[in-house]
């Protein structure tokens, strides 16, 4: 199973695609998922919003095109932020579900507490600590950067585990 | 000059094309300001959110290939509200905005505050206000129902006005 996560912004939308390794051989000897690819997209404060929007819409239409993928896994639309950051985060996640929605690409939601509790075990866990253990269940050299890429495999992984406790 | 309107929502997004005639014989005797077609496009909160984005963004691609239209005026982002209005409405723009984009469509934007001054020539004025004016502006035999209708038509025609201004 490969999932794409992506954490969704105007300025930076980072992307991860998590390869789940179904052998059974595998599961029980190391290794269990796999980073397949990941980057963000930057977009210049300089160009106006409808043409930051359709290069990320057309940047995430490519990603999916390129990689046989299962399911987009997203974080829920946090509400404890201000209207102006909430809007601006919201048309950037609105072409982020379109882009899904046009290539019938399931679409897997979890709050931000479900991602640090699948990640880090830890309810309360900070940025550094999510970016820390994604790279260790990764088998990553270092923590990818910036916090948007961590992000984005973080609810990649969310979505494999609960995926992987669902199957037991 | 064909300006489309449109106030953006998830539940409801209202349109509305005005057509401003160029002919000086016009701009003397009556009528300068033209509706070519309005309506709404509504999407039922039983779909999942990303189906309501497409449905929306579609029936925009549609407006824009069904007519031949020079620009696309919106309301500018409204900060005073709730993040998780500003979350949802901040969607179904970026879809809008997406649309327009992706036809080269230029987009102008004004502020509530324009639009209220423009068509009633009072910064304070209300829905009903609002909607009368449209109604007697663009000789219509009823208000446009519901209110996302008056307020596309609205934008388009504050638009309108703010070339004519300039023309001048």
């Amino acid at each position: 199973m490969r999932i794409l996560g992506i954490d969704p912004g105007i300025a930076r939308t980072g992307w991860g695609i998590v390869e789940v390794q179904s052998s059974t051989l595998r599961q029980r000897f190391g290794q269990e998922f796999k980073v397949q690819s990941y980057g963000c997209v930057e977009t210049p404060a300089s160009l106006p919003p409808e043409q930051r929007l359709k290069s990320i819409y057309d940047s995430v239409i490519n990603i999916i095109k390129e990689h046989r993928l299962d399911v987009l896994a997203l974080e829920e639309l946090f509400f404890n932020t201000n209207a102006k950051t909430a809007f601006i985060v919201g048309q950037a996640r609105g072409v982020v579900l379109l882009a899904a929605s046009e290539n019938g690409l399931p679409i897997a939601i979890y709050t931000p507490l479900q991602v640090k509790i699948a990640v880090t075990g830890y309810g309360r866990a900070d940025k550094s600590q999510i970016g820390q253990m994604v790279k260790a269940i990764l088998k990553l050299e270092k923590i990818p950067k910036p916090d948007d890429v961590a992000d984005a495999l973080a609810v990649a992984l969310t979505h494999a585990f609960s995926q992987k406790m669902r199957g037991l």
